[in-house]
């Protein structure tokens, strides 16, 4: 079986909470002893996980940081969800925002992301294979174990996905810094597909075409443009907003 | 003369765009030409500031990180704003938001906030002396160069100082999770103080008693707190967003 190292409070928490993947084994090391740390060992005795008491230096190589807050999980790889069934569940649904993000590379940016779209109930999260960071166990300690529980999907070709989600039919909206249309202006569905670019390039031009809408944050002053996972708290919190006061 | 090593594309074209502090002498790995490395060096020469070239390794030890895109400037160290003269200027002024920090830790968030507040057109942030990340070369590179375009005061007592601005008079808005009070409901005057605590502990009970209102994000899911520069982003942009439609 193909396993990983899940590390940290919340990621461990999460994993064994949403219980979507096998845990193995759970390592902690006794003196980073918490409330949490308390609640991780009920959780893995209930689901009788064993354990293994580790020093921090010998938690620090197995996952590669040291940012691992004194417990690491041995667990099944992170699994995707099939598009098919987001598809599916989408089609269903009276309503839902999902996020598509088109080469998104910097794990930090996605981590933050995926917490965001996790805090803004996001039914779905869909990344391209090519070009984009996908959730490794430091993306997933970015996100604070948010990763765990919205159903992310991997899909070859964004473009068509994008195809399909306007057959649901969903709108599509891309950020877009050159637009003229103002984000807070639009009047978002209740079905929206909110699409995200690159740190350095933003949407390519493929994935531009096939947005029914490219809207903008209004900037002012001498920087130009926001970070990718602020710009996305934005936009999904003033869809949220219309959503609610609607 | 204090110096220090200031590294980053963004980082080294704001400082010498925007001259609040002397350059000593420009560093740079040549083979990273690019258009913004060719405004640099323009630049440079413009203000008769000596340039050398270095190879990549040199410039990372130089700064300690390799992060420095081939290009780090040595100029005087970062200056603070006066917190006296922020006030004066929001005294004249007939708006204008005003970013609080009460003890980020992470440069991450704090650099992250900075960019936000850039583009967000903030008037100034106020940091407390103790507790806090100040603003170092890293904090510069995150902000992508907005913190050298900010007021950014550091004052010993950010409770006597919001004092201090309720007296312009200012409005102060503290962002605390466990308020009923949801930020997009609230009319926010033109000249508002939002107010942000650290990443584990949120607003001190002394901070949160000086806000005028407490205000709070909707959550949705299984996470329950959004990164702090995340939040910065939503409130700052709500209120800009009440500021343009009123």
């Amino acid at each position: 079986m193909d396993y990983e190292y899940v590390y940290g409070v919340q990621p461990v928490l999460q994993v064994l909470s949403v219980q979507k993947r096998k845990a193995i084994k759970l390592f902690i090391h006794r003196s980073d002893f918490s409330p949490d740390l308390k609640k991780i060992l009920q959780l893995a005795q209930n689901q009788k996980i064993p354990f293994e008491e580790k020093d921090k230096f010998t938690l620090s190589q197995m996952v590669d940081s040291p940012q691992h807050q004194g417990v690491v999980l041995k667990t099944e790889k992170f699994s995707y969800h099939p598009f098919e069934n987001l598809l599916y569940e989408l089609s269903k649904d009276s309503n839902g925002l999902v996020l598509a993000l088109d080469q998104i590379q910097d794990p930090q940016n996605l981590g933050a992301i995926l917490r965001t779209a996790a805090c803004a109930n996001v039914k779905g999260i869909i990344l391209p294979e090519k070009g984009s960071a996908l959730v490794t166990p430091s993306v997933l300690k970015v996100s604070a174990g948010a990763a765990e529980s919205i159903p992310i999907t991997v899909v070859t070709n964004l473009a068509r996905a994008l195809d399909q989600l306007k057959e649901i039919p969903m709108w599509v909206y891309g950020a877009e810094a050159e637009s003229d249309l103002c984000y807070y202006e639009q009047d978002y569905p209740a079905k929206t597909v909110l699409v995200l670019g690159s740190e350095g390039f933003g949407l390519r031009s493929l994935i531009k075409k096939k947005c029914d809408f490219l809207i903008s944050i209004p900037l002012s002053g001498k920087i130009t443009s926001l970070n990718v996972s602020v710009a996305t708290g934005i936009l999904c919190f003033e869809i949220l907003r219309q959503c609610h006061q609607k």
